[in-house]
């Protein structure tokens, strides 16, 4: 699992400071995550394929987390993109970006899927193989969503040197070991299954949560998550601007993730007011022991 | 006069390229011509006054020309904007920008005055005391126009030294010198406008052309500009591939520039497909002289 950062700002631009923008890489499959202003570019820049990307999750409808999304998606078309594209967000995203393709008259050879999203409960909206994506309902000014990503539990991994130890075991049995099943051997005598496979990769996580106010009620979903990323717009001296915009705080972001008991958390979004990051990065140290400050163009993986 | 480009490639998204948007400085007003992803980061990369604009001149509805205004728009709202701001583009631009405020739940304190064109011949879309704007009718795939700046003839500058030597004219008078009256001494005699005054400074003009093909009928309403910027998409070896989409060569900038009688050639919109721009100015050379390279955050002064 692989997590690069595109942006993490907040709204009000400022020089080589990018909004929210975020690509996965998840058991072979690539996600983007929230796409302001300028994710084209900055997909180029730190040379991610935008053509392996299938599925698109917008948080919510404010400007910093999607105003670069239809130049994202034209340019697929203009690249000859043919695959089709799953775009998951908000009721009122759909509109927004057919209407711009209507009127640039704009011909596209792929199908965009759109799944307007309006749960204001967790729900499973993506689920494939190896992957299943959930909603974590957040609670900010308009109707918001963050996303978790979870790799599913893989296959048991074969003991190619217990296996070796029985002649009668064949590769055309390995699939049926690897999905955990006894073995038996001509004479009848049952072979533990725990005996000739170990335990299959502890499957990875990752909870994105952007925007919102700080709620607990996002703790049972996210409990136990890989890694993190909580937005913290503020430092605790703007609590009550925070409050007031339904953002979180560095602390607040620390303590979500002490209580779902999350390896890492991957702080952002943060508001232009603050010069020196690195008190984002103490605040939240305050309440979690493993704080990573978000910086554009830096991976994280897992 | 200055204009500064900020975005001077076609719609293919390079690493350090950015779409089509200038900001045009012309007898102390600020106009933002074009406005591609990422305009809103490189006026502020360059430091270019957002505050200042007053008039948004829009081409056409091709996304490498326009979607960066919805971003541009956002940001003024959120710095506390409260001036009128004058968007002028097709019809459907409004109902786009219009759209994405609605379900963003955006609150803007300045109000956007828009100016819907739907003309096909020359007209004057903008004028106060010392500028006019005109549009200039394109032919690209889509409804598009050239934007035509022209500053009014300003007034007659006092000769200092030859008023002096007439006591009777005090600084009362000068206004009406500046307007090319003549002076009518005490005793009758008439002091020619001339003899006190010289004559003012020429009106500057920036002709802006893209995306268009090659067509003779602009050269009329451009004629004799100070400055032409004309969109070259491809060079010769593309020719076809330019008639097909509505695009000009290099080459054919250049005629246009020589037809028009301009001061100075700027080219621009170039295809990603062309390593060396060196090109570009070469080709359009063989048609007019004073040819330069439209370059992101190069400024050209008159």
């Amino acid at each position: 699992m692989k997590l690069t950062i595109l942006g993490c700002h907040s709204a009000t631009p400022r020089t080589n400071a990018h909004p929210t923008a975020q690509f996965l890489e998840m058991a072979g499959r690539n996600f983007l995550i929230d796409c302001g202003e300028g994710t084209q570019m900055q997909l180029r820049k730190y040379k991610l394929r935008f053509t392996k990307i299938n599925h698109v999750f917008i948080s919510h409808l404010h400007g910093d987390h999607f105003y670069g999304l239809i130049g994202f998606l034209s340019t697929l078309g203009i690249l000859g993109r043919k695959t089709d594209l799953h775009l998951y967000g908000p009721k009122g995203l759909n509109e927004i970006i057919l209407l711009q393709l209507k009127l640039t008259s704009s011909y596209n050879e792929y199908h965009i899927v759109f799944h307007e999203l309006t749960s204001k409960t967790s729900e499973l909206i993506f689920e494939d193989k190896k992957v299943q994506v959930f909603t974590i309902p957040l609670k900010h000014r308009i109707y918001t969503n963050g996303y978790l990503f979870k790799e599913k539990i893989g296959d048991r991994k074969l003991d190619i040197n217990a296996v070796a130890k029985f002649d009668e075991i064949d590769i055309c049995d390995y699939q049926n070991l690897k999905n955990g099943k006894d073995y038996v051997l001509e004479d009848g005598t049952v072979v533990k299954n725990e005996l000739l496979t170990k335990a299959p990769n502890t499957p990875k996580s990752y909870a994105f949560c952007s925007d919102t106010e700080y709620i607990e009620s996002i703790v049972p979903i996210i409990q136990d998550v890989t890694m993190l990323y909580h937005e913290s717009t503020f430092l605790e001296n703007e609590a009550a601007l925070a409050k007031k915009t339904k953002h979180s705080t560095a602390l607040e972001a620390g303590k979500i993730a002490q209580l779902a008991n999350t390896k890492m958390l991957i702080l952002g979004h943060y508001s232009s007011r603050y010069k020196d990051l690195k008190r984002f990065q103490q605040e939240a140290e305050k309440a979690f022991d493993n704080v990573v400050l978000g910086q554009e163009g830096t991976s994280y993986e897992m």
